[in-house]
């Protein structure tokens, strides 16, 4: 798949338990209907077996639609079912051992701090996840909230597209777009949402148009 | 690397909590000091990146050695590593995707019943743990106890090699290879040991000498 430049423009992010009894593939379904640029498939509880089952479902389902599909943390995962990218964390796989096993993936890694930009800049990646933007229930872990400012410092500082995650919804998507953010990821505003391929749309349109 | 015929025969398979203050490293050291043939490297809690450095820490030690590391669960640990093989259990990776991604890799799969045996025989793996052999406390999530009897009955049935695991020690091991095993896989047998490089040692002499 060859990426198109704003296929990081509105991602999905996966969550089984948002999801609930609609199902993670249900939901990624109707988002795509409402236009996201890619989705990534975050699953921390399950096990290998039944990560790459739904792996494989989601690209069956992804691939046709040409959005493609980012696996997180897991690179086993991503090469069992032939995914597009791998997203990794601060803890999760070094990016330079991601890219000499996915040569030609999309590579993103999460940036939670200024600090770590330095070390970051190194790295053989497509992207970085700027996270969080604002404070959310999403991710019990995450680090302090960056804000607006804190997105703009890193914006200031790398040429890198800038993923920006945390709390984001139609509400604010296009201020952080504005404080130069290339694209926004966003868990519970679609996964929770009672409609999920309005709700993308919904973001899509505050956004504005690409460019 | 060329895996010799009795590379299974004394295998450890680690746990970082039995090792202790002392490490995993030095109880691996050790443990080769005493004649293990393969080491399998366990991680369940583990972030990826804390794996991976580990992984990479303990093959730099064996390589030289002449002692394979498999891996267990985690392709995408094995691969960055450069492992010789992975094992996996049930409800990990499939073992067809595992050959795919390792087509010259080690390959082992974990047999609980006697029912699991049909399909494991259209797997692409080359041994099969077989476990547990006796009721043991190191992994709290085992099956039943399959006995000696059960380790019979799986060996009437297949010519592949068997790995017997669970509660094995040098008072049983040489009873376990009787009924059939080609080797044995040990846990609190060596990383619960004192004297890790001694425990192993003993091991190898309660087995006899191989053929």
């Amino acid at each position: 798949m060859k990426f198109q430049a704003d296929v990081l423009r509105l991602c999905l992010v996966t969550d089984s338990t948002l999801c609930g009894e609609r199902g993670v593939l249900a939901v990624v379904e109707a988002a795509v209907q409402g236009d996201v640029s890619c989705v990534q498939l975050r699953e921390k509880a399950l096990d290998t077996r039944a990560f790459v089952e739904r792996a494989r479902a989601l690209k069956a389902l992804l691939e046709p639609r040409g959005v493609p599909l980012v696996i997180n943390d897991r690179v086993d995962v991503a090469l069992a079912c032939g995914a597009d990218g791998v997203h990794v964390g601060q803890s999760d796989m070094p990016p330079q051992d991601v890219r000499r096993l996915m040569p030609h993936a999309l590579v993103g890694l999460s940036i939670e701090t200024l600090a770590q930009l330095p070390a970051a800049e190194l790295a053989p990646v497509d992207y970085y996840g700027v996270s969080p933007v604002f404070a959310t229930g999403t991710k019990p872990d995450a680090a302090p909230a960056l804000g607006l400012d804190g997105l703009r410092a890193i914006r200031a500082r790398t040429a890198r597209a800038l993923v920006a995650i945390g709390g984001i919804h139609a509400g604010n998507a296009a201020a952080v777009m504005a404080a130069g953010a290339d694209g926004v990821a966003v868990v519970s505003a679609v996964c929770a949402a009672p409609d999920p391929a309005a709700a993308a749309r919904l973001l899509r349109d505050s956004m504005g148009r690409a460019g």
